[in-house]
């Protein structure tokens, strides 16, 4: 990861700690960067904020100007990689013909953001047993994401009307597991061809023929 | 969980501590069984040995006739969750008209036993970090499980001839977050109804018109 790959670092600080200034948003980037190689290496209980400092190369001070707690950097870690996930497949959706096109597109953008922030699965999937809101938040808020744009796509005439949540959280699960084996367990498939059979079955099952 | 409810434990036991008669299995049974619900409860760590033997009615010396360590007591309850699934699903299988209906009736299946069993989701999940070589064969086991039944229904002029891994990893991880949403999170709609937009949406992905 690296400072200018993501999200909005400014409101992930704890409350009453958001940075004011540009320098303080780039130290705060830096820590979350850093929490997310700490955590992704060695575990929520393992990983500590001397390893997070260590990593940003920032004082132990610094820290505590923008988090109250391991805790605290840990649920603002979660949040700041779900939104980096939403913010890296976005642009590859604006630029879709229809909406299969972007479910071919979103998921071919996951899986190369998986390939180069593979912590991300054990981030999120820590979040269950450390901090169960935002674990659900963040699931919640993905599936509504991909619901909107389903539903946008039914009423441009590109899907089925009967898409549905129950839709969108197989694309969900379909994207999230194929990351894990495409990504995490090993990369010799091009995403493109993933992402070309997933849209195939997309097309095919909730697709309208033009 | 009940002690009728599944999977052969008599192998689940630590190398050289097989039971060797009934009554044997029927307490390892039980150990298991309540080893599912303390750290489904309590998670890995806040889970105790004494937990599980209170949960179980069982002596100490038991639980140790039979595992050797908390460590050998997750993982053989992940291998047997593992095989609950397995074989709460197959029956439903053979019962299907093609494999279209096969994979609407595991998926069903699924989403009941992942209602009664939701336990599943933390054990499976926290063997990520506890246990890693569990958590991996449990899901390449099934994803070839699937991919396997794919071939077949391919073989046999039901599904698209180019069914692939990638198709069998699709499946499983809408099955996997259909039951986190409509079973773990919520139980109000019909298993039947979220398998139905699932097979349709296989149906015309990758089915064949006959």
């Amino acid at each position: 990861m690296s400072a200018t790959s993501g999200a909005d670092a400014g409101a992930a600080a704890s409350e009453g700690k958001v940075p004011r200034t540009e320098r303080g948003r780039r130290t705060l980037r830096a820590i979350l960067d850093a929490a997310a190689a700490e955590f992704g290496e060695k575990g929520f209980h393992e990983g500590s904020i001397s390893g997070i400092t260590r990593r940003a190369g920032v004082a132990l001070g610094s820290f505590y100007t923008y988090f109250d707690s391991k805790d605290a950097v840990f649920r603002a870690l979660v949040r700041d990689m779900s939104d980096q996930v939403r913010d890296h497949v976005a642009p590859s959706l604006r630029g879709a013909r229809d909406q299969i096109d972007a479910e071919r597109a979103a998921l071919q953008a996951f899986i190369g953001f998986a390939r180069t922030h593979k912590e991300i699965y054990r981030i999120i999937d820590e979040a269950e047993f450390v901090d169960p809101a935002s674990f659900r938040h963040h699931y919640a808020s993905t599936a509504e994401r991909i619901a909107a744009r389903l539903r946008a796509g039914a009423e441009r005439g590109e899907l089925r009307d009967e898409v549905s949540e129950i839709h969108a959280w197989a694309i969900m699960g379909m994207n999230v597991f194929l990351g894990l084996r495409y990504s995490v367990w090993d990369e010799e498939s091009p995403p493109e061809a993933i992402a070309e059979v997933v849209a195939q079955l997309l097309a095919r099952g909730i697709g309208i023929d033009r």
